[in-house]
C-alpha cells in the first residue's frame, strides 16, 4: 500500500469527475468532467486530430459541431511536427488554435500497429518511423515527457496493445509490461509534476487490457486501481472479436471500476458500439469511423447509414436529415452533396465530415438526456428500431453487426 | 440601327450598373452593380466556383471572405451535373446556397482549352466531354438555354477565343464568328426574356475579342455596342502575350466603351495586372490565381507571395499576416499552415484558400476606397513598394513581371 498512499499526496486541482446521474433502470450515467481548458459533458464523444486537426475541419467548425473535447496522437505528434516544437508553440491548444480541452493517446497503439518491426523490452518499445525509417524509442518516461510537452489535459499511460485473436500466454505477458509501464508513467509524471508546477495541471489516465481473458482483465483493474489514476481507459477492444464479447470484456472491466472516476473505452465505435457501452457505464469515446466514413461518402442519419454517391440521391433536393441541425443539412442538400461527392470536390469532405460529426455530437447529447430523465433504455429501442429501420441500407454496411448481440445484457 | 432599335425595346428592371466615383487623377472608377440577388462594389473580384463551390470552401465560408460576385462554369455545369438538374434544383444559387449574385460564362473558353478536338462552324462548336469523350454541340442558341437554365445574375455570349500568337486572318475569322454568335445570342436571350418573364431578370453581357490587333479591337467593340449589351467583357487577353500588350489591348478597348456600362476583364489576373487595369478602368475580373496557388502552398500578402512550405516557417509562430482580417490569419500561425501541408492535411487546402481569397477582396476594397478619395495613384505606388519589397521571394515566382513594364502609361 505503500505506493497508493505515495501517489494520493499529489493533489491535481483542476480536474474533477462529477457523476451527476445515472439511470435508474440501467448503468448508463451522466457527468461532467472538469479540466483547465473547461468542461466536458458526459457521455463523450472526442473527435480524432490525429495531425493538430480532425481531417478536413478548422477549430472552428469543431465548435460550430459542438465538440468539447478532442483528441490528439502523441505517435503521430512526436513525429511530425515533433513535440518540442508544439511546446514552442505554447502546446498543442495553442498549436491548432482550440481552446477546449484535449486528450493524448501515448502513442503505444500507432506504434504497434503502423510498424511491422518493433522491439519490446522491459525498458520501452524501440520501432522505425512509418515516414522515413529513422530509428525512435518509446520508454514510459519519454512518453510522459511528449505527452506533457504537447499540454493536453487527460494523457495517456504507454501499453502494450494485443491484436486479436491473442494467446493467454501473450496477453499475459504485454499485461504485466502495460502494468510496469503504468506504474512508471505514474511516477514519471509525479515527478513532472512536482517539479515543474503547471496551471494547466493535466490528468493521467491508466489503461486496463488483458484482451479476452477475463483474469487478466481483472487483475489489470486492480493493479490500475492501486495506482490511483485520474481515470480508467479500457483498452485492446473492438480488433476483431465478437461483439459480444466486447460488450462482455466492457462489463467485466467496469465492475471493478469506482463510479467517481471516469471511463473512457478506446477507439470505439460505431453508434451501436457506443449505445450499448453507455448502457454498461462507459462515458468516454474516440473513433475515427464518423470522419473516415464521411471521407468516403458514407454518412450516418439516424435512419442507418447513407451512401450519398447513390444515383437515388441525383435529383434529391432534400438534406441529408431535415431534423438535423447540422450546418450541412441546413444549407445543402443530397443532390449537390452527391455532385460535389461525383466531381471530386473537397468541399464534399468536409461538409460530409460536419454532418457525421455532428450526429455523433447529436447522439451523445441525445444519450445524456435519456440518462438525466430515467430514460435511457426506451430512448435506446426507439433510436435502434428508426436506425435498422432502412434494412437495404443497413446491410450493405459491415459495421453495423450490433444486432445480433444480444439485446439486454445483464447489468 | 434597326437592330439597335429593336434590342433597346426590353428593359432589364433588375440590372443597373451606377458609376459612383471616378478618381479624378486616372480612369479608375467605382461603382455600383445592382442584380437581383443584390448589390455588388466595384472594382469586383469574382472567386471561381467552376463545378457549383469555389474549390476547398463552402458558401458560408465564401460570405465569411466578403466574396459578392463569383463566377461559375458553363461548361463544367452543363456536363455535371447537367444544367436540367440545376434548374430543378431551383437554379444555381439555390443548387449550391449562395444567395447573393453569380456570373456565369458562356463555356466557350472551356470547349476550346479542354478539347484538343473540336469542330467550330457557323452554327456553332462541337466538342467532345473532356470526362467521357461524349459528343456535344454548343450553338448561340444553346448556351443561352443552359444559362437561363443556370440562372445566373449576369450571363455571358458565347464567343470563339484564339490562342497567342495568332495571325490576322485566324483572330479576324475568329472576330466575326464572335459577333454573328454575340448577335445570335442577344436575339435568343430576348426572345426567353420576353416568353418567359422571370422575377430574377438575367442580364448579358457581349466579350470584346480581336487578339493583339488594334483594329479587330475596334471593329469587335463597335459591332457589340451596336447590339447594346448590359456590360462588356474584354476576353482573349492574359495568354502569354507580353504585359504591355495586354494592358495596351485593356485601354485600346475601353476607350470604346460608355462609362454606364461594367467592364470584365476576364480570366485576370495577379494583383498587379489587376492594380494596373483597374488604373485603366475595369471595374471586374475572375481569375483561379488566388486559389489555386494557395491549394499549393502559396499564399498571397502585402509583401508579395509566401511559400509556406518553406522551412523558414517551420517554428514562426505569427500568423501568415499581422494585419490580414481573415480568419486562418486571425486564428492559425505561419508553423501550423506549413505543418498542415506538409502532413497533407485538407484543412490546409481551405485555410490558405480562405486567406488568399481574402486577400483579394481586401485589395478590390482598398482599390475603392482610394478611387472615392482621389487616391488611387499614391495607393498604387505604395502598394506596390510594399509588394515588391521582398525581392528574394517575388523573384521566384515567374507570374510578377508587371515591373517590367512602363509604370505610368498613357491615359
Amino acid at each position: 500500500m505503500s505506493r497508493v498512499l505515495l501517489f494520493l499526496e499529489i493533489k491535481l486541482e483542476n480536474f474533477e469527475f462529477r457523476l451527476i446521474k445515472k439511470d435508474k433502470n440501467c448503468q448508463a450515467r451522466a457527468g461532467v468532467i472538469k479540466t483547465p481548458h473547461g468542461e466536458v459533458n458526459t457521455p463523450v464523444f472526442m473527435p480524432v486530430g490525429t495531425q493538430a486537426t480532425v481531417k478536413t475541419l478548422s477549430s472552428e467548425d469543431l465548435n460550430q459541431i459542438g465538440a468539447e473535447l478532442i483528441l490528439g496522437n502523441t505517435y503521430h505528434l512526436y513525429l511530425r511536427p515533433g513535440h518540442q516544437l508544439i511546446e514552442k508553440a505554447g502546446g498543442l491548444h495553442q498549436f491548432m488554435s482550440w481552446k477546449k480541452p484535449i486528450l493524448t493517446d501515448s502513442g503505444g497503439f500507432q506504434v504497434f500497429s503502423l510498424n511491422s518491426l518493433t522491439k519490446t523490452t522491459e525498458e520501452g518499445v524501440r520501432f522505425q518511423s512509418h515516414l522515413d525509417g529513422s530509428y525512435h524509442l518509446f520508454t514510459p518516461e519519454k512518453v510522459m515527457e511528449i505527452e506533457k510537452s504537447l499540454g493536453a489535459d487527460i494523457i495517456m499511460t504507454l501499453d502494450q496493445p494485443v491484436s486479436y485473436p491473442c494467446s493467454f500466454e501473450q496477453a499475459k505477458r504485454a499485461n504485466d509490461l502495460t502494468n510496469l509501464w503504468a506504474e512508471r508513467c505514474k511516477t514519471e509524471f509525479e515527478r513532472i509534476v512536482s517539479e515543474k508546477p503547471s496551471k494547466h495541471q493535466q490528468a493521467l489516465f491508466g489503461i486496463i487490457q488483458g484482451s479476452t481473458y477475463p483474469d487478466l482483465r481483472r487483475k489489470s483493474a486492480e493493479y490500475l486501481l492501486d495506482l490511483n489514476f485520474s481515470g480508467y481507459a479500457i483498452g485492446g477492444l473492438s480488433l476483431g472479436e465478437p461483439k459480444v464479447t466486447t460488450q462482455e470484456m466492457i462489463e467485466l472491466s467496469i465492475s471493478y471500476l469506482p463510479e467517481d472516476k471516469p471511463r473512457y473505452l478506446m477507439g470505439v465505435g460505431t453508434p451501436e458500439d457506443m449505445i450499448e457501452s453507455v448502457y454498461r457505464g462507459v462515458d468516454m469515446f474516440d473513433c475515427v469511423l464518423p470522419t473516415r466514413n464521411a471521407r468516403n461518402g458514407s454518412l450516418f442519419t439516424k435512419f442507418g447509414k447513407m451512401i450519398i454517391k447513390n444515383r437515388e440521391y441525383a435529383d434529391d433536393f432534400s438534406p441529408v436529415d431535415s431534423e438535423c441541425g447540422c450546418s450541412t443539412c441546413r444549407n445543402y442538400t443530397r443532390a449537390y452533396l452527391r455532385h460535389l461527392f461525383h466531381t471530386g470536390e473537397i468541399t464534399a469532405l468536409r461538409l460530409a465530415t460536419i454532418h457525421s460529426l455532428y450526429f455523433y455530437m447529436d447522439l451523445m447529447r441525445k444519450m445524456r438526456e435519456a440518462i438525466l430523465s430515467d430514460n435511457f433504455l426506451e430512448w435506446r429501442e426507439k433510436f435502434l428500431k428508426d436506425y435498422h429501420s432502412d434494412e437495404s441500407e443497413v446491410e450493405k454496411l459491415p459495421s453495423c453487426q450490433m444486432r445480433s448481440i444480444h439485446p439486454n445484457p445483464p447489468i
